[in-house]
Formats: C-alpha cells, sequence, structure tokens
C-alpha cells in the first residue's frame, strides 16, 4: 500500500541493569527482549541505523504525559557516547512529561522520496528507545559544544560566548540509548 | 541555543463531548484546556498549521505502549474532515499500543534550514493531539483513495486495483483531531 508504516518494535519489558551495561559495552548490540521488526526486507543493521541518526538534522522526542498523552516534538540534537543530547528551554511539556516518565523514544528519518507508480516511497529511518536526564557539569558543557560542533562548525568561538550568554536559559538533557533499529526500503 | 526546540504543549486534561464537538464544528478552533506555546514570537496560527500538516509527505505518530513506553513511528497519511488517515499492517507495535491507550500526538516538520551564524534554525512544525481509531466500510475505502490521490495522483486506477489485492492485509485508522498548534522561526 502507499506510503510506509515503519514497525521498529521495542521491548515493553524493564530492561536491568546486567542487561544495559552488557549493551552500553557493545555498543548498541543489545537486542534480548526486543520484538523483532515485522518486515525483514526492510530491517537494516545497527550500524546503518547509527549512520542515519549521526546524518539527521532534527529528530521527533516521543515522551507520554501523566494522564498518557503522548507527545511527539522535534528537536535539534547531537548523537555522543550512546546518548542523545538536546537543550531546551528551563519549563516545558516534555520537560513535565520527562519528570513523570523518564521513558522516551526518538525517531529521526533520513532520505525519502514517494514513487507514485509503486505505490510505496523509498525511506530510511532510525529509531532509538532510552531512557532522559538532565546533564549538568563538564557533561553539560561538553553537550553545548557537541551540539555547537554539529549545527555551527565555522562558529566555535562566537558559539562558545553564546553559550556563556545563555547559559542560565537552558537545560540540558541526555537519551542513553538502550536499543536502536533501522528500517528502509531502497529501490 | 543551537537548533529549536518546539513547546506545542497539550493540555493534559480530558476533553469532554460536548467540548470536542463544539470543537469540530469551528474546526479546530478548540483551545479551552491547552497549556498555551510557551514561545508567543514562534506561535502560528491555526490555519498555518492546518496548511504545514496539508503540505507534509509524512509526519511521526507518537503512541504509548501499556508500560509507559514512547514510541514514535514516520507514517504517510492523509488530512481530511478534521482526522489524520493512515494505513498500517495487520499487526504491529502501533496497533497494540492504540488498542490500549487510543491517545496520540502526529508532528509534522515543513521546511528547516541550519542558521549556523546565529546559533539557530529556520523552521516550521505542527503537532496534532487526537485520538485514533479504526476505520472500515466506505470510511475505509475512502481514506484509501485520498491517499492514493495525495500520494498516487497520476495513477488512480492502477492504485484502485492495487487497494482491491491488498485490501485484506492492511488496516485503516484515524486520528481525529482535537487540537492542533503550530510553530515557526522565520528569518
Amino acid at each position: 500500500m502507499t506510503g510506509w508504516q515503519t514497525g521498529h518494535n521495542p521491548s515493553l519489558r524493564k530492561i536491568g541493569r546486567k542487561q544495559l551495561t552488557s549493551c552500553r559495552r557493545s555498543c548498541f548490540t543489545y537486542n534480548s527482549g526486543m520484538k523483532s521488526i515485522r518486515r525483514k526486507d526492510r530491517e537494516i543493521k545497527t550500524h546503518e541505523a547509527i549512520g542515519i541518526l549521526d546524518s539527521a538534522e532534527y529528530g521527533v522526542l516521543s515522551t507520554v504525559g501523566k494522564d498518557g498523552q503522548p507527545y511527539g516534538v522535534p528537536l535539534s540534537f547531537v548523537h555522543r557516547n550512546n546518548c542523545i543530547y538536546f537543550h531546551c528551554a528551563l519549563t516545558g511539556q516534555k520537560l513535565d512529561n520527562i519528570g513523570h516518565n523518564s521513558k522516551v523514544s526518538f525517531c529521526v528519518v533520513g532520505n525519502t522520496k514517494v514513487l507514485p507508480d509503486q505505490f510505496g516511497t523509498e525511506y530510511e529511518s532510525a529509531l532509538a528507545f532510552g531512557v532522559a536526564s538532565e546533564v549538568n557539569g563538564d557533561e553539560r558543557y561538553n553537550a553545548l559544544l557537541w551540539i555547537l560542533e554539529k549545527y555551527c562548525t565555522d562558529f566555535m568561538e562566537e558559539g562558545k560566548q553564546y553559550i556563556a550568554q545563555k547559559d542560565k536559559a537552558v537545560k540540558v538533557f541526555k537519551v542513553e540509548i538502550n536499543h536502536i533499529s533501522g528500517k528502509a526500503r531502497r529501490c
């Protein structure tokens, strides 16, 4: 049928500390407990999913509110050390949601091309699951520098001044990835 | 700071039947009970948000699993009659999630342009909240035709045959929109 429906099926089970540690060590190879992707012909390798994540200009962070209302919003971000870092204002819906439930998903979409005569779409996407938490200290500052490097690489010095100016107006969060998968249709 | 953080803040209160009816009649003008968008300078009018939704090739549907795991995936879709229609396989994570909790959000992003020297991004996005349900009968068939018109307008006759072939392999859902908001930074 027209277009695509991704089936990046996450595990709905909790991941224990030991499993998560193992996951971090092996850099995204953790898979036990995850439902497999339904369309095997569309599944891509983990390193390809990470490549799509690294190339993306933005992603959609999905959180959930106290009353069960899902809330997905686009964010600038940077991916480093198995974490997705983003910054935000001091207050807002996603912070309220994360305060209530720190589980999140983060979706990025790469190249897409509608194929009208095939009733389909070429696409590539990656979906990460993880736990969001605020970061502080050196990790916070480093994350802001990484974001600067990603988006404003030719303006690093001015960017550092900008960070200093805006320092008290932003919070920085990370999503520690405990699973990532990718899907693509490439003709 | 670099990039953008959208603050499409939804109401976390339940919307009563009377209010929802009023919303449908007035075509997206329902706002009571919704938290306002934090960055007023970035808020756009409802009709502009609808325009971004109508222009989007795909959107990210956010649902939540039984154990509170948010799940946001990209989807092809069509917007008609205050509803977002999409089709999907007969089984999958998002169907499980919707079966558990039919509240969803749907995010689309329009044009974006990183502005490295301004430590920011031009963007436009829309965020809809609503309730998802499966559709059947004429509404189902019409939704498939609307999707065909959107993506495969030059292949309508072949598309109708394709729909007939794949008829038993897909489900069709709609999200009845009870709130939509939009944000943009345009330089």
